[in-house]
């Protein structure tokens, strides 16, 4: 893995260790998740010693909230916080990130919230939180001299590593079920000429890629091999909900549930921000999103467990489906700890969460949204989010992406001649 | 036009004119571009004396780089350049703009230029230019007391209206030709219940809607009755790519022309970034696409002749398929002036460009950006592009809306086992 590839030619210098000095910024180890075990800043995701999950571990440098708002409107304005180099912006990346807060008036109003943000993620470079973690994986696999970025996927993934490939010229490799969508086959398609179709479902396509990342040299498969940099990228969501609320916590955030990285590297932001000085200290409740067809972490949750049972998926919540989440375990921790909770909702109310934010807010999101919005107004109806704390809701992905799942709900009110007469005949103008 | 909307309810009182002091911000006037009459500001766009195009007036105010490097990360870090009141930011709106502006260096080695920039408004709030236009336009409503926002469309528009009108709360009303594509009928229908298909193409379409604005009291149409207002968006795009390349005008552009407006405006952000002290004076050269199945301001240009003959559309680059483009001739003028061109590209090389900028850079652009990419190569193959002047091109949409341009040409490179002997056999690993 660690050959230097021609696109890191621009790169200084590796050191003795194979890399380059600040390669990774001020990460200084991978730490055992479970056992604390340091193992060097490398090509690494499992512990030796207990196989437990390997996280990224950082010296953090003193960091200002003036500095960070000089830096760009994109992820890399908390480079400083992230496993890459200081130099990031001068590599080609989709620079994604500082996307929208929106506060969300009419959705508040309608689920009886005094104050509600959704933090958008629908209009990063290819449509999905993906980008972010791509733009941290892409970093790692330049850094460690990766011949090939690559990824086993579904959707978001897929089309996330083939954009951000393409833009950094790095020979791209995409593997795929072959029963996916022609849509979905297509959006990434588009980007790389080296999309692998597998006869098989997706465990299969993991199962190969993990094949592959121990036989081939020089692979980087994103959510593999350099997972614990590519789950970094999430960080970003966290540090801009609070930078966007004007250096503040939220009370409450909601955020969807697949293997659960995503949520827990919120949490580790706003740990960060506050240990950093960047934001006050306060309690915070953290809620977890799935849909019920694919709900291992609720159930646990529920059932007031730590074992978190392997589901075999069954939801229109494509995105969200993975029955042996990885993350699981630290979701619970979190989740109980800050006093929040793990909730799902049925593929209906994952439809009807779709159309609630695209008539109250102009955002029409995919199935993981609806999700995520579903789940939003049931802890309200039950009781368990409290309707006049500070609430963020976090949307993860783009409806255009799933248009099937509301294609049938909605559509013209009328179908008209091109008159006057036939147009007041609807009812549409009074 | 003149009743205020319950959603104006938080805005000033109205002065004597019906508007209250600001409300179009340093806007003085509306103003004939043929005859250079002066109108009031009010929901008015044609020249009572010769029926020319009304143009937004201003009185400029003194405005400097670090106050608009203070803004939000979206559009209204302009607003003081724009027909909108100073308290923009607190009446729900999309958010659109400051979008990316990318170093495109593998399409430039690509097409043998030596600086290339790609200008991405695929990532905007419904993935197209049109929510910056439309966001002037819901400004122009609000501050008219419009009860109904509107407008004609087959696509673009159509999401961008509805999405902004669902977040502001106002009534909206959209209407589409009835045979349009399932998908882009969902893509608006999700966000209102007002759409409207009318049996007829979208020539009826928008004949019904000019009727609908002459026959009804208080309906904002965005492209038709507030369409001075709406086009002024546009001029954004011609900011920031100023401000995003360091405060200095590109030494070319290349912008996709469908009814002219946006070439026009970003010549006219340029105008005006240099009276204002904003940029130095420089040459600059604007270029206008389009595609050959729709192409009459092309076809003028190369006749060297005023007279611009409206064709029929017959082009899958449906975006800029407007036949008898409203500011045809403003964009001959521009580009005459500046020694730019305007030239056009088949429906071949239109899925040729969509496909070049996804592989070179991952952006994945409709039809409108696979015409734009087009024209540029063509333009420096026939060496009317200096390649070694830096240069920006526009992309105003996303791919997603357009897929059918490149679903059969993209797809597996293979179809294996899921095995890693069947993964070798395929040589993508070498
Ligand atoms: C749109 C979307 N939202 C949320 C998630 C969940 O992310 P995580 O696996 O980090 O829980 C995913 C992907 O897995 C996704 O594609
Ligand atoms: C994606 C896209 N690009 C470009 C245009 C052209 O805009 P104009 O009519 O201002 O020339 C349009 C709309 O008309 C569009 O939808
Ligand atoms: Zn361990
Ligand atoms: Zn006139």
């Amino acid at each position: 893995m660690r050959r230097r590839n021609p696109l890191s030619a621009t790169l200084a210098e590796r050191t003795d260790a194979g890399l380059r000095a600040g390669a990774f910024g001020h990460a200084t180890s991978l730490s055992c998740r479970e056992c604390g075990h340091q193992v060097a800043l490398g090509p690494h995701y499992a512990c030796p010693e207990c196989f437990g999950p390997l996280e990224v571990a950082y010296d953090y440098p003193a960091v200002t909230r003036e500095e960070i708002e000089a830096g760009p409107s994109n992820m890399w304005r908390y480079k400083a916080l992230l496993p890459v180099p200081s130099d990031i912006e001068d590599s080609p990346n989709t620079e994604p990130g500082f996307t929208r807060l929106l506060e969300a008036r009419n959705l508040a109003a309608e689920l009886g919230l005094t104050r509600l943000w959704v933090k958008d993620d629908s209009t990063n470079p290819t449509n999905s939180f993906k980008d972010r973690v791509v733009a941290c994986a892409l970093s790692a696999a330049r850094e460690l001299g990766s011949k090939v970025f690559a990824c086993p996927s579904t959707g978001n993934l897929a089309n996330a590593v083939a954009a951000a490939g393409a833009r950094a010229g790095i020979k791209t490799v995409v593997f795929i079920p072959s029963n996916l969508e022609k849509p979905k086959q297509v959006n990434s398609a588009v980007y790389t000429d080296k999309l692998v179709a597998v006869e098989g479902n997706y465990d299969d396509v993991n199962k190969l890629a993990s094949e592959i990342a121990g036989e081939e040299e020089g692979w980087a498969f994103v959510n593999v091999n350099v997972r614990p940099y590519y789950a970094e990228g999430s960080k970003t969501l966290g540090y801009e909900i609070a930078e966007q609320l004007g250096w503040r916590l939220p009370d409450q955030v909601v955020i969807p549930v697949a293997s659960g990285a995503q949520l827990t590297k919120v949490d580790k932001a706003f740990q960060e921000l506050i240990s950093l000085g960047l934001v006050e200290e306060k309690p915070y409740k953290v809620y977890g999103a799935q849909a019920t067809g694919c709900s291992p972490v609720a159930t646990a949750f529920k059932a007031d467990t730590d074992a978190i049972r392997p589901v075999k998926p069954d939801t229109i919540a494509k995105s969200l489906a993975i029955g042996n989440p990885a993350d699981g375990i630290y979701v619970l921790d979190i989740c109980r700890r800050t006093g929040g909770a793990v909730e799902d909702v049925s593929d209906e109310e994952v439809r009807e969460g779709i159309l609630l934010l695209a008539r109250t807010e102009g955002i029409f999101t995919e199935t993981a949204g609806g999700t995520t919005v579903g789940v939003l107004r049931k802890l309200v109806e039950s009781g368990r989010l409290d309707p006049t704390l500070e609430t963020v809701v976090i949307n993860t992905g783009m409806g255009l992406k799933t248009l099937d799942a509301v294609a049938d709900r909605v559509g013209p009110a009328a179908t008209i001649d091109p008159t006057y007469a036939a147009f007041t005949a609807t009812g549409l103008a009074d």
